[in-house]
């Protein structure tokens, strides 16, 4: 009817319905006025709607900041109002956020990104000499002395050097060069670049994407915004989410009868399983990659996040030299680092970098050209990757204070792994795996039938039931398994174990109390 | 061949071939040394080529980074090299990259980046009041009170608040509702963006997105990429690059027969063409967009760039309020800015803006959940964003310095636009229409039929084997027309009036000798 009144609209000239030829301000404020007491009179159609946007785009999800984020921001509000809550703050345990749970900057880190910023503090004497020598590096690489200026697509040479050079103190001596180093925009920039190169054909040759279940969602969003095909391999959560082979070839097999399995994604350590890989289990799957022709794509942006006295982080690039040229010289391999994680947790400035092994040259002209439609990434989170590779060192004014924030971080975040496992493993119908690595505890929970029961009177994933009714209880706001993916009638959430020790303890007897209560509820 | 040898070792255990359980550094030198030894030994072919490609990737063209500017580079290598060239230094006059080209920053800017950046600084007395009064507006809007949290996925509160003002100061008082609004990660993401939610369907459904021709090569790489229909309209040279709606007719018309027209783009000021729209004709371009249910995008980023006395930028979302409720409350709107240009020139923060107008409920979610995947535009860039949106305001200690600041990059660029358009029309064989606005001249050149066939025989567009003898002959990095598009027949190239007044006269007078010289040797 309102379209049909629209098209009825379209046959008129429509330049008289305008105020047009009358002075703009009084025009504006009519305009305004009319929009505000009949908006819908004029209203037709629009162009852009759920049903004639992009499929592939209204496929994507993404439950990190999905709707239980969105709920957690209603809430904020409604406190806010003064609408009274059993508690008295909204937690976002839903994302790794580091600073925004009070965890502050490396020092160094930003005394030389703010010396980047306004050179003229490189002339003051309250800043450390060795963060003056980083920015004269970083800024003598930059078009006219600037972090204003654009840099190369690929990133500021000087920047991808230290890389190169962390790399290889980092992999004991095996050689990283410059050339395969890519600046970019977060890990998650490089992950879907190589990821859009990488896809193509049509039906049964479309391009198959391995990724492990549970995986970060960040990898089935940008599957489905390629219409690439995904699929999963499950980890194994009675292994403490360890990755079996035998699991690969299963999925690799199935997987042939409908696609063309070209990628392998591995996230290690774990998001949001927290495992470490061994060196064993690395090789096995480098192996697996090489057998099956498969793209490798190692995320390993929690590199310095490995807290498990007997895990140790080993980087695919380094066992991928140490198994011979057979493997070096052959496996491809895009491998990803970020400034968001680690001890420096500098999310906000979008800082990351990518190394690609076996890369055939055209191919990379090919990538350049695809970063260089988007002219640079920012050089702000350019130049905070070159300090996270490039930090003081013994002899240099800062490397001292710098080493004790550093430590007293990841000392930390150690302590918070253990006892998050502690105390969940203490709660009935709750069972937690190590926390080996990374910043996330993904335990399982039990959801008892009549909670089912409600969750689907709710039109709501078990999961996603429990995660709502923790955060309207509790303030706390975790992520469903669900949104990470999980073997079929298991249920689990993902909790970041960022907040303060003291705050952390508070959380994990909140999630305790509501989970017994919870159990009781709907025994 | 080798793919057989490939194929054959294959079918043996390749676990004995690698060193493994052998002590890691020594297995590491061996993999180094075997691989500079014999590095074809054990090639086999690579799973990602040009043949296994994304094919859309591989028709992505983004001249402004393309072939001339891969040569430039090779050249300043040379040079350094100590290699002898005519000439001293490459001039890279491909792009729009202010700081680079020696304009400083805006101090005030600056200044607040560095307080938000490192705010240990707030304490400081050599910083203004004002200064560090928007600073902590800013960082008390961040988690945690750091630019190191990621924000919002459409960006920071409050720095959406200050660009909902800006816009509705800007536009006489039309108002803006900060919920339109969407940081991004220069103008660039914006547009991609709004581009991939809107392209949909298949064979003669496809979607349709209409652009100048010349164009700025974003939009036509962002089609090749989602595999949209580039529907071409034409900009008229002859009539200093005015838009007429005629010409869009025309265009639509033609492009019904084979796709789904939705999308139309404009670019105002242009780029490369420097064209300020009339009013009026944004008037027709909006009744047009009405009349056949385009989407329209803005592409605002030059805003600040107007030069030409008797030109006057009007932003479409003023004018479409203005046109009255038939088309304020119906026409959907996508407008874009960016901290790149204007008179800050700050590229490397990656910072800026959309606004959307009409956007559907639904699709608003829709994006948002789009934009949630890569998390947040970075947050420095947001800052920046809000010092261009929200600069010292009369009264306050920065805004003397500030608006002296300004007003000399602007006056200094009206200056160059003037000069360059002079000198370009002193040359026989070439022609430059007015430089209205934005920051490039992109004159018509005459090219000799025997310079042609020296561009075939090279296999070289006519503008590109011009352009390159220009960079190889006097160090000159220009953009071919050919890579921006053109009427068939035609040559230009762009080139931005971003060096110093002196530097720019030099600049000038060696394009000129060199054209000169270039029409006689083909004479």
């Amino acid at each position: 009817m309102q379209r049909a009144a629209a098209l009825v609209r379209r046959g008129c000239c429509p330049r008289t319905l305008g105020p047009w030829g009358r002075s703009q301000s009084s025009a504006a404020a009519e305009a305004s006025a009319v929009l505000k007491v009949r908006p819908e009179r004029s209203r037709r159609e629009r162009i852009l709607t759920l049903e004639s946007m992009n499929p592939q785009v209204k496929a994507v999800e993404y439950a990190v900041r999905g709707p239980i984020v969105l709920k957690a921001g209603e809430i904020e509000l409604e406190l806010q109002r003064g609408i009274k809550k059993p508690f008295t703050e909204v937690i976002r345990a839903n994302i790794g956020d580091a600073h925004a749970m009070g965890q502050q900057p490396i020092t160094f880190l930003r005394q030389v990104m703010a010396l980047c910023t306004y050179p003229n503090l490189l002339d003051s004497p309250s800043f450390p000499e060795d963060a003056k020598k980083r920015a004269r590096r970083i800024l003598q690489a930059c078009g006219g002395n600037s972090l204003g200026s654009y840099s190369a697509s690929q990133g500021v040479n000087c920047i991808r050097e230290d890389v190169a050079a962390y790399i290889t103190r980092r992999d004991g001596g095996v050689p990283a060069d410059p050339d395969n180093i890519y600046l970019t925009t977060g890990a998650s920039d490089g992950i879907s670049t190589i990821l859009k190169i990488l896809v193509s054909g049509g039906g049964k040759s479309r391009t198959g994407v391995m990724i492990p279940i549970p995986q970060y969602p960040l990898y089935s969003a940008v599957i489905s915004e390629l219409d690439a095909i995904q699929v999963n391999y499950y980890l194994d959560e009675d292994n403490c989410w360890a990755l079996n082979v035998n699991e690969l070839r299963r999925a690799v097999r199935q997987a042939k009868e409908h696609c063309n399995p070209k990628v392998l994604c591995i996230i290690n350590p774990g998001n949001p399983t927290g495992q470490v890989q061994s060196r064993k289990c690395i090789e096995d799957v480098i192996h697996f990659a090489w057998e099956e022709k498969l793209f490798l794509l190692a995320d390993e942006v929690y590199q310095d996040n490995v807290y498990s006295p007997d895990c140790k982080f080993h980087s695919f690039k380094k066992v991928l030299y140490e198994m011979g040229p057979e493997y070096s010289s052959n496996v491809e391999l895009a491998s990803f680092h970020s400034t968001s994680k680690g001890y420096m947790g500098e999310c906000g400035y979008r800082g990351g970098y990518m190394e690609v092994i076996n890369l055939h040259p055209e191919i990379k002209g090919q990538l350049v050209k695809l970063l260089s439609v988007r002219l640079c990434p920012p050089v702000s989170g350019q130049a905070a990757m070159d300090i996270v590779v490039n930090p003081p060192v013994p002899g240099e004014e800062s490397f001292e204070q710098f080493s004790r924030e550093k430590e007293s971080v990841l000392g930390n975040l150690a302590k918070k792994a253990k006892l998050t496992e502690d105390l969940f493993n203490q709660v009935p119908g709750i069972h937690c795996n190590p926390l080996q690595g990374a910043m996330y505890a993904f335990p399982r929970i039990f959801i008892p039938t009549k909670a089912m029961e409600a969750a689907q009177a709710h039109k709501m994933a078990p999961d996603m039931f429990y995660c709502m009714k923790l955060l309207e209880e509790t303030g706390i706001c975790v992520v469903p398994g669900s949104g990470f993916g999980q073997r079929e009638g298991t249920y689990h959430f993902r909790m970041t174990i960022l907040p303060p020790v003291e705050k952390l303890k508070t959380v994990l007897q909140k999630v305790k109390d509501f989970h017994i209560k919870f159990l009781e509820k709907y025994a």
